[in-house]
Order: C-alpha cells, then sequence, then structure tokens
C-alpha cells in the first residue's frame, strides 16, 4: 500500500511527527540521508504503518499521488536544497509542506517560485516542542486554501485539541503561516522575559524556589493559566543529580535564541508598529549574554540585590496582577503586527482563528486565548485589544499593580524591562496627546523636516529665528 | 581655471555645501538636472568662485584631476543613477563621495563595485541641517585612507571647528562613514524622545512655555549643554503669527522619520547589541503616528492627565539630572552597537576620533562628548561607558533622579519609556545575576535547547520531568 505522506528529516521533531501521523491511521514514510536516524525512526515505528526510503526517490515513488512531502529539516539553505532535490521528481498538484522555523521572507520566495510548476508549497509553523510533536502541536499552515484543503485531514488528525476543535488552521495566503509562527515566538519571548523578572525580584525579596513551586502552581490555576506558568513551577522541582541544588540555580544565566524573536521585531520596525515589550524581550537575551561586562560592572556600582522589605504577599499579588496586565498587552502587541502584516502582504490572515489554534498545543497555550477569541470574534477588525471592551476593565484596574512592581523594583535595583516597556506603551497608546510635538519643532528646526499641524490640513515649516551660537 | 570640486544635486544642503568650499577659497563646479536649482545656485554664488554645468559631462570636463565629485541626492537608486551615469565618463584614481543618507549597505555594496575600476568611493555621513552645511557641518567620511588624505584639506577647511579642531575624520573602512552617521541618528532619536518626555511631565504638572524657555536655556549653561537642549529653549519662544499662540502647542504630536533610526534599530538586532533606549525612541515614533486610536483609547481609559502636585523645583533637578544620566546612556549605547560594527566588519573604526568629530556641527554636539572623549582615549577598547571610570560616580549618583522621575511619571500616568528603558538597561547591566537561567530552564524544557552551567564547561540538557497536562 502506497503511503499517504512522506516525511523528510526525521530529527526528533520529524520523528515524532511520524508517529503522531501513524497513530491516526495514516500510513506513513520517512527519509532521512543519515542511516542511523532512518534506523531510529524503524525502531520506534515498529507496529506502526511506519516504513522509512534510503532516498528522496524512494521515498517519492512509495507515496500516493498527489503526493504530500513536509520537510522537517534545519530553517535556511537546507530547505532550498531539499526543494530542489525534489521538485525535478514531483508532479503538478503534489505538496511541499516546510515545517520548520524558516523566515517568512524565505518561505514568500519559496512558494513564489513553484508556482508556475503547479507545485503547492505550504509553509506552515509548528509549536509545541517534541511533546507536542509526539501527541499533538499547534500547527500555522500558509500558502493556498486548495493545498490545504488537501493535507487537512491529517493535519486536524494530528494536531493538538483545545476544547474539542483541532489547533491547526489556514492562516492565509504565501507565508502567512511562518509569519504567524514568527508572531507567536515573539509573543513568547515577551512572556518569558516577564516570567523571569518577577522571579528575579520575588526572589530578591528572599522567595524560596519551593515556594515558587506552589506560587507558579497556584497561579496556573487563574487567569495566569498557561503552559509558560505551568512549567516554570515544574522547573523549580528539579533537583540537580550532581550537586543535589535545585538546578534552575545551577543553569548559566546567559539566554540564547534561535533569531525568531528578533526576526519579529525586525518585522516590526519594517511595518513601523510599535512593539516595544518584544523588542525589549529580545534584547534583554543580548544583554543577559554579556555575562562577563555585568559582572565587572556590578562590582564597580554594587547598588542592587537590596532587599525592600515589602509585605510579601501584597507583592506576589501584584505580581500576579502585572502579569495578567502584561500578558494581554504582549498578546496584543503580537497581534496589531500580524494584522498590519497581513494587511500589507495581503495573507487575510484571520486573527481570531489564529487565536484559537493557538489555545492548545503551542508554547503560549494560555487561559486568556479564550477571551482574546471573543475580543476578535465580536470585532473581526480590532487592531489592538487595548480598544476592545473585553479587556478595558481588566487593563484599567490591574495597571495599579504593574505600577506597584516597577516601583517595588526600581528600589530594590532590578531590571525590569518588559514590564516597564509595557507599563510605557499602554500609558502612551491610552494618551490623546503625547509630547511628539516637540519633536516635531526640533526636527523642523534642524532639518526643515516640516510638520502637520492641530488646527489644520497641510504641510509646514517655520524659520525658529535659531541663530547657532556655536558657528562664526 | 578648472574646478578642484565637483557638486551633483544642488537642493538646499548642496548649494550650501558649495557656497561654503567656495569660502574657504577652492573654486567649485555644481550640477543639478533642474536650471531652475542650477540658477538658484549661480545666483547665490555670485562673487564667489563657484560655476555650474548644465551635464555631467560638463562637470567632469570642468574638474581638475584626480576629479573630487560629491553627491547630494536622495539616497536610493537615484545614487546609484548617477553613479552609473558617471563611472564610464570617470578614470582611475577619481573620487566620488556620496554625502546623503545611504543606508551603510548600500554604501559597503558600491564601495566594493568601484574597488577594480580603480574610482574612490567614500561614503560620508554629513551632520549639521542646512545650517551646519553653510558655515560648517560634521562630517564622517569611510572608504580608504588614501582616496580621504586627497579631500581631507577641503573637507577639513569646510567643517565645524570645536576647540579649534576641524569635526571630521576618517572614520574606517569600507561603509564606515555612513555608519557612524546612522548611529548618531541612533542616538538623536533617543535624546530627542527623552527631552520630549521631561517636556510631556513637566507640562503636566504645570511648566509653561514660558517657563520651559527659560529652563532649557539654564540647563544648556549646565551639563547637559548641547545643540539640542538649547533649540528646544528656542523652540519655546516661538509664536504661530496666524493664532498668536506659541507654535509648539499648534504642532500635530505625530512624530515622523526618515529611516535612520530604524536602520540602527535592525542593524543592532543584527549584531545582538542591546540597545533599548533607541529602539523605545523609533518604536515611540510609531506610536505617535497612531493618533486617531491613541484618542479613542484615552476616552475608554481616561486615566491620565493628573497633575501629581510633587513640589516643582526637586521634580527640575529630578528631570536635569536624570537627562544627564540617560544621555550618557544613550551615547554608550549608540558607541557600544559601533564598537562592534567596526569588529564585525572590519572597519577598524576609531571610538575617540568619532565622538570627537561630533563635538561640532552635528545635531548631537554636547559637552559630554568632552567626557566621552577623555574616556575612549584613556581606554580606547572600552566596550560600554558604564564600565569607564569617567562615568561611574556620575552614573551612580544620578540613577535615584531617574528613579524620582519615572515614580512621578507612572503616577502621573505619562508615559517615559526611553528613561524607564534606559533605567532598566543600567540595572540589568551592572547586575551579576540576573533570571535568565529561568529562561534557559524554560527553553530547555519545552524544546530541548540545552543550557550551560555556573559550575562547568559544556552543554547541558535535562528531562524535566514534565507531563503535559493537556495531552490525553
Amino acid at each position: 500500500m502506497a503511503a499517504r505522506f512522506g516525511m523528510i528529516g526525521l530529527g526528533t521533531m520529524g520523528r515524532n511527527l511520524v508517529l503522531n501521523v501513524a497513530d491516526h491511521g495514516f500510513e506513513v514514510c520517512g527519509y532521512d540521508r543519515d542511516a542511523k536516524q532512518r534506523q531510529i525512526m524503524e525502531d520506534a515505528g515498529k507496529g506502526k504503518p511506519v516504513s522509512t526510503a534510503a532516498s528522496s526517490a524512494e521515498l517519492i515513488a512509495k507515496l500516493q499521488t498527489p503526493r504530500i512531502i513536509m520537510l522537517l529539516v534545519p530553517a535556511g539553505k537546507i530547505v532550498d536544497a531539499v526543494i530542489n532535490e525534489l521538485v525535478p521528481q514531483l508532479q503538478k498538484g503534489d505538496i511541499l509542506i516546510d515545517g520548520g522555523n524558516s523566515h517568512f521572507i524565505d518561505t514568500e520566495r519559496r512558494y513564489l517560485a513553484l508556482q508556475d510548476s503547479g507545485i503547492h508549497f505550504i509553509g506552515m509553523g509548528v509549536s509545541g516542542g517534541e511533546d507536542g510533536a509526539r501527541f499533538g502541536p499547534s500547527m500555522m499552515p500558509g500558502g493556498n486554501i486548495e493545498s490545504y484543503n488537501l493535507v487537512k485531514d491529517i493535519l486536524e488528525a494530528i494536531a493538538a485539541k483545545a476544547e474539542g476543535e483541532p489547533c491547526v488552521a489556514y492562516m492565509g495566503h504565501s507565508a502567512a503561516g511562518h509569519y504567524v509562527k514568527m508572531v507567536h515566538n515573539g509573543i513568547e519571548y515577551a512572556i518569558m522575559q516577564l516570567i523571569s523578572e518577577v522571579y528575579g525580584l520575588l526572589k530578591n525579596e528572599g522567595v524560596t524556589n519551593e515556594q515558587f513551586v506552589e506560587l507558579f502552581a497556584d497561579w496556573d490555576k487563574g487567569p495566569l493559566q498557561s503552559f509558560l506558568i505551568e512549567i516554570t513551577s515544574v522547573i523549580f522541582k528539579k533537583k540537580d543529580p550532581e550537586t543535589g541544588n535545585d538546578l534552575v540555580d545551577m543553569i548559566l544565566d546567559k539566554a540564547e535564541q534561535l533569531g525568531t524573536g528578533l526576526w519579529t521585531s525586525q518585522s516590526a520596525l519594517e511595518l513601523n508598529v510599535p512593539l516595544s515589550t518584544i523588542d525589549v524581550s529580545v534584547s534583554m537575551r543580548y544583554l543577559s549574554s554579556l555575562k562577563e561586562a555585568r559582572v565587572a560592572y556590578s562590582k564597580q556600582y554594587n547598588h542592587q540585590n537590596k532587599k525592600t522589605g515589602v509585605a510579601i504577599e501584597a507583592l506576589k499579588i501584584a505580581c500576579r496582577d502585572a502579569l495578567v496586565f502584561a500578558f494581554m498587552i504582549a498578546y496584543g502587541q503580537g497581534l496589531e503586527l500580524l494584522k498590519k502584516a497581513s494587511e500589507t502582504y495581503k495573507y487575510e490572515t484571520d486573527i481570531k482563528t489564529v487565536v484559537k489554534i493557538w489555545r492548545g498545543g503551542c508554547i503560549i497555550r494560555s487561559a486568556l486565548l479564550n477571551d482574546l477569541f471573543t475580543a476578535y470574534e465580536k470585532r473581526p477588525d480590532l487592531s489592538n485589544i487595548i480598544g476592545s471592551p473585553q479587556f478595558v476593565e481588566a487593563l484599567k484596574s490591574k495597571r495599579s499593580a504593574v505600577v506597584q512592581f516597577l516601583k517595588t523594583a526600581m528600589d530594590a535595583g532590578m531590571p525590569a524591562p518588559a514590564f516597564a516597556s509595557t507599563l510605557n506603551y499602554f500609558d502612551a497608546y491610552t494618551l490623546a496627546q503625547l509630547p511628539a510635538n516637540l519633536i516635531q519643532a526640533q526636527r523642523d528646526l534642524f532639518g526643515a523636516h516640516t510638520y502637520h499641524r492641530i488646527d489644520k490640513e497641510g504641510i509646514f515649516h517655520t524659520d525658529w529665528d535659531y541663530k547657532p551660537s556655536d558657528v562664526e
């Protein structure tokens, strides 16, 4: 019997996805250049409808037509190499799915390059890590809707389920799938940075790892309920087998990254979308990696790690409410970027569908996504959740918790850049009159860059009567 | 007599530079496609050694060899078009200078493309606006040192002078000149945003435009002495002839931009340099432009414009000291980026020389640059001014002013994103132990991304005993 689904790249992610597909009754064939990986696949797939192929030709021969082939190979040149190897062997109507973390600009290029050949190309973001791949990821496919409909049954079968619905849906034209995944990761960076800032301040005030286990588990039962809060509780439980210490304390504080966060900030710059919470979360990863400089400077300044002695239970409540506030803003920033990208690149992405499939399987799954779904269901054109009636009361009532958190952090000398950016973004976005008129005046004075007026249309320039004092 | 210097593009900047060159005794010929611009040039150049040419061929015929031709045309495709028109008419040893705000990546491409031809290409940042061009700009030329030495006498003659020294020097190889100018503009964005935040908060507390005239003039006499502080005082004096109101109040609060700020943030993302004060200054320009949304949201929230009633004189002092602190950090971020770029792109840029030529003529000229010069003179390898003995005491003593400023801003509901980013950048950079170990733990748990340990070398991965709660 010919296989329904082909997979190229049998690393952990690819292998787990193959097993997931096979578990749902689809015949799968996997190919990897590395014979060892094929062997691991064979062993893991025993008793399931799984076979392997030793070459791309063999894989192609073993597949039903139209062929469905997913790539789970490292993003970048390898994706192009694999596509170039496959294309001459494929025929019109076959479907290639790139399931890696490809940059959306590469995906758009590949999508366009294949259009004339009649071979379909689906750029698909996959989130959920190894466990997700094995038991149900969240998947974000983009391309043309016809090709999506040809793979829909398989993807819906293997996807995570949230409230009974599969966490996969058509994200829009061209590179929409990888764009959505990129924004997902940008939001993920922000949420992780925010959690780390709460951890930093509370630790400074004397909260122990044991107490963090309980605190995060407790928070996971309320409005913060989410995968990242849940695993944070789990992390604090883990002992280091070598030293017997809590493992989290043995980990070096240099945060690494693979690039999707910085792509999100880059894209926001190009699309002129303010994204300051996500931006600073990316930039703090860079700063964290400058460990040697930080250690040296800390000795020169030594102004930190002062326990403020605030009432700890009240601070914990402020932390919780500040996190709720900041999570909302982080999603809001990401979704505003997505809306602008969809308009600019004509993806026709339906934001409420995006929010819906993020509710299960992916790293940023959270209870809050249900509220976001309601907000976008009621107002599909919503440009930022700050303007949604679903969020006004919550943001209003929780702003003071962010202020309290930030004041305590400043007193302690503990950094809270993501919370600070979040509050300032909110305060600026809800302010009718910003002091930016002064910036326009400065630009007009020194560069004749012109300005707009509040009382009439048009472009204006003024001679400001400035006499340079340091020019003879 | 053949002209020593050619100019293509006789807009305000080009024309003013021609007059500046001529005033220093060099024979100049200017060319512009537009006959009207040529006529304005002729009229303005009467009695000076200025001529015009009606074509690039005529310009080239009128120049001494090796020919020196500066382009002051809009950045982008026009620069390429002009270069393509010129090159077949030029010979080995001739020098092209692009004095526009070109992106450094374009400059690098053009520099490399011309290398085989033996035609020199100098990418040169020019700062100082129209007045600077006419009476003395700060100029940042990059390329090969031989070509710089051939134009040095002219550039030094026309440059602004600071403490008797010309504000022009060789910035390094390839695109170093435009890179330095880009960083200059990134710092400029930060300083302008910081000043606007002070203006916003003090205005909210009741400070009048008349008082701002005095306040900024007063600040311009102390450690904040700088072009941008000086012109801010001038701006508040200006009346709107139409309404009789202060003109600054008639200007719409949508801050515009031409792109160099966002390029700086993009480059920092690519080079993994934390640049959060500059980043947020770019992103706040985007936010300011969303005026309609801001007005709508302000009605939904209405939590701002609360006068806190703090003692105004004390707040003014805090503003001044907070500005001193934040200006230092803004320069520090920009110079750290420049250092990293110079290493990455092999510019061999000498930071102390950069700081030196910024002391006059350019938009970010300030008294502080003298201290920066001393800091880099003593330690040319300084990676960030936070680590410089020249700055430790000032930063230490002024941190509390930033905290005071931010607390008042939060109480008033007035945004202060650049100050907040500045403080948090500083607090994070001076903290030996960041909470980023938790981020590494999370990444390892959900994506097997591995981590480093504090007690030994190597790369580690742990099974964190996480059982997904929402996977059947």
